[in-house]
C-alpha cells in the first residue's frame, strides 16, 4: 500500500508497505544480480549502507541457481539473509539484453541461455511462478523492452502484446499467491509502461495499465540508448497518466543527476548497476563530482573519499590505502568502493526525502546539481596531465 | 615484554606486551600479504573474527606501494587502518621464493622484482630500514630461508651468514629505533632460527641467537618440503635452547592439527596463509574436518558451515547460499569462506589457551585431533561419489 506523504510540483514523497516493510520514498534499489551485491558486500553490509530494497535478477537465479532450490530453500530473504523488502525484475530485460537465439512468440520468448546454451522459453505466466518461487516482495510484470530506435509499427505491436502479457501476469501472480504452498501470498506485482520513444504510445499504454490497478508502475526501456532530453521528455509526458497514488519505478535509471531530474518529474523507485560497476573500477561518487581513485595524485592522499561521507569505508580508509588495494589487485578495494558509491546513492535519496519534506526540494537539487559539475580533484589532475 | 603465564610440559601460556596492545599467546597471525586480507576482508572484519596480530610481507610492500610511501602515511597501522599488533617479515623468505634472477653475497641478495624485474638489493640494513619504515610492532630479521633438502655444508655456511646478518639487523634496528624520525621507536625485533633438518646446527644456531637477547625467536625454515614427523623433530629438538621467556615463532605453520602439536612442543606464535588460501577455494574448517563447499551435497544444505561456530558468516549464512555464490563467481563467497576459517584459526587459538589456564590442554588436543579427522560430511559424499 503506497502512501503519498507529501508533493512539490509533480515530485512525490511516500511510503510504500510492504510484507517486508516500510519503504521510503523516493528510493534507489541496490542491484544483487546473483542474490548478492558484486564486490563482496554481504547482507550485512547492505544494512549499514542504508540500503531499503534489493533488487534481484529473475533470469540469473533461474538459471543458476535455479528457482525451484531457492524456493526449497524458503525464498530469497532466507537465502541471501536479508529481511527486509527485495524487488525481481521478469527476467524480460535480460532476455533481450543477454540470451541467444531469441525468439518472440505471442506465448512468450524462446533463447538459450547465456550460460550454458540450454534451451529455454519465458512467458508471462513462467516469470511469475520464477518470481514467486523466489517470493520477492515485488515482482515485475514480464515485458518486451523494445529497442530505442525500433520503428513505430513494431512499438506498437510490441506494447500491445506487452498489454497482453501483463494481464496474464496478474491472472497468474492472483493465482499463486492463492495457492497453500506459496512462500510470499502478498506478492505484489508492478506493471511496466512502454512505448519507446513515441509520446502517444507511452500515453496510450499508461492509461491502459493505470486501469489494472497494479500495485505499481515502471517506465521501463529508457536509458537503452536515447538521450537524457529524449528521456526526461519521455518520464513528463508518462508520469501525469500513471496513478499518483501509487509508485512510480524508473527502470535502470541512473546517474545522481538523472535521480535528480526524474524524482521532479514524478518518479519514486529507482535502480541501477552504476554505483556498483563504477566502484569495481576505483570511479567513486562525491558531492563534488566523481573521482578515479587510480590517479597518481591520490598515491599519498591520507583522506577519505568524502570528507562528509558517513559510510564505512569514508569512516575508516584513506584515498592512498584503497589506490594501494587497486594496484595490488586486493579485492577490498572493489569492497570498498562499491560500499561508499552505494552508501552515497542511499544516502542522496535519504537527502532527497528530507528536501521535500522541508520543503527544500528544488534548492537542493539546484546545489547538488551545481556540485556535480565541480569534479574539482580530477579536473586538477586532467588539466595537469594535459600540460605535462 | 614477554610474560610466561604458565606452562603444561612445554605447552606455555604468555602475555606479549607491545606499544599496540597485549598479544596472549599461544596466537595465530592473520596474514594480509599487501596491508589487505585476500578475500576483501577489511581491518573492520578482523576486528570481528578475533585477530590478534595482522601479518604483513615487507618484500611485497616494499615493491608495492614502496615503504617510503608508507612511511609518508604515517606507518602500517594508520595505512590498514587497523590499531592491534602487525607483524612484519623480513622479507627474506619472498627474496628466496618468489624474486627471479637472485644472487647471495655477504652483504645482502641482488635479485629482480617479481612484478617489473627492477632490480632491487636486500640485506639486512635494508630490510629493517624498510620494516621501520612500515613500522610495524614487530620486525623479524633478514636471513636466508635454506632450501628443506640442502646438503650439510651449504646449511652450514647459509647459517653461519644468517648469524652474521642477525648480528647487523639488531645493530640497524638499534640504531632506526634512536632516530628521531622513526615511526614506531619501540619495534621489536625477533630471530629466526635456521639449520635445516639437523640438530645441531639448528641447537647450536638457537644457543647463539639466545644470547643476543632479541625481542622473540623464530624457527624459519620448516613446513617447506620436510615431513611432518621432521618438523615437529626439529622443534623439539630447537625450543629447549630458545628463552622460555620469550615469544617462540613457528613460521609459515600450519594446519589445526601442526599447530596443537606445536603448542604442546613449546610455540606460541604461528602464521599461515592456509586458512584464506583454502576459504578462497571453498575449502571451510569445522571441527569435525575440512569441508568442500561446491560439493553437490551441499545445493539444498540450509545450516551453517558449522552449527557451533560464532562466526560473521556462520551466524548468517547457509552452506546452500555460499556454494550458490561460488557457482555464480560472486566475490563475496570467497569472502565468507576466509572469515569463517579466519575465525576458525583465531577461535581455536582461543580454546587452545582456555584449555592451558584450565588444565586440559591435553584433553583438548586429544578431543580436537580425533575430531577433525571425522571429516564426515565430506566422507559420506565422497563414498557416496566413488559407488555411483
Amino acid at each position: 500500500m503506497y502512501k503519498l506523504l507529501k508533493t512539490i510540483g509533480r515530485a512525490k514523497r511516500g511510503e510504500f508497505h510492504t510484507p517486508h516493510g516500510v519503504i521510503q520514498t523516493p528510493v534507489f534499489m541496490n542491484v544483487g544480480t546473483c542474490a548478492a551485491i558484486k564486490g563482496a558486500l554481504s547482507s550485512e553490509d547492505l544494512e549499514r549502507i542504508k540500503c531499503q530494497v534489493e533488487l534481484s535478477n529473475t533470469y540469473h537465479l533461474h538459471v543458476r541457481p535455479g528457482d525451484e532450490i531457492v524456493k526449497k530453500l524458503g525464498g530469497l530473504h532466507k537465502f541471501m539473509a536479508w529481511d527486509k523488502p527485495i524487488l525481481t525484475d521478469s527476467g524480460g530485460f535480460q532476455v533481450f539484453s543477454l540470451a541467444q537465439l531469441r525468439k518472440i512468440k505471442e506465448e512468450g520468448v524462446y533463447f538459450s541461455s547465456h550460460i550454458d546454451g540450454r534451451k529455454i522459453f519465458m512467458g508471462p505466466e513462467e516469470s511469475m511462478r520464477i518470481q514467486s518461487n523466489l517470493a520477492s516482495t515485488i515482482a515485475m510484470a514480464f515485458d518486451e523492452c523494445a529497442p530505442a530506435k525500433a520503428d513505430r509499427s513494431y512499438v506498437e505491436n510490441s506494447v500491445a502484446r506487452t498489454t497482453r502479457w501483463l494481464k496474464r501476469c496478474k491472472t497468474e501472480m492472483d493465482r499463486l499467491n492463492s495457492l497453500d504452498d506459496t512462500i510470499n501470498k502478498k506478492q505484489m506485482l508492478f506493471g511496466i509502461n512502454q512505448g519507446a520513444v513515441f509520446d502517444d504510445i507511452r500515453i496510450e499504454h499508461a492509461k491502459i495499465i493505470s486501469d489494472m490497478d497494479l500495485d505499481g508502475y515502471a517506465i521501463g526501456g529508457l536509458a537503452v540508448g536515447e538521450s537524457h532530453e529524449e528521456m526526461y521528455h519521455v518520464i513528463e509526458q508518462t508520469v501525469p497518466y500513471l496513478p499518483q497514488n501509487k509508485p512510480t519505478y524508473l527502470m535502470g535509471v541512473g546517474t545522481p543527476e538523472n535521480i535528480l531530474e526524474a524524482v521532479e518529474r514524478g518518479i519514486d523507485f529507482f535502480d541501477c548497476v552504476l554505483p556498483a560497476r563504477n566502484g569495481r573500477h576505483a570511479h567513486v561518487y562525491t558531492n563534488k563530482g566523481k573521482l578515479n581513485l587510480l590517479n597518481a595524485r591520490y598515491e599519498l592522499d591520507d583522506t577519505p573519499i568524502d570528507d562528509e561521507c558517513q559510510c564505512p569505508t569514508c569512516r575508516r580508509y584513506s584515498k592512498a590505502y584503497i589506490r594501494h588495494l587497486f594496484k595490488a589487485k586486493e579485492m577490498l578495494a572493489m569492497r570498498l568502493c562499491v560500499m561508499h558509491n552505494l552508501y552515497f546513492f542511499n544516502n542522496l535519496m535519504e537527502e532527497i526525502r528530507s528536501s521535500i519534506d522541508n520543503d527544500t526540494f528544488f534548492e537542493y537539487k539546484k546545489m547538488r546539481l551545481e556540485g556535480f559539475k565541480t569534479a574539482e580533484n580530477d579536473k586538477v589532475i586532467y588539466k595537469r596531465n594535459k600540460t605535462l
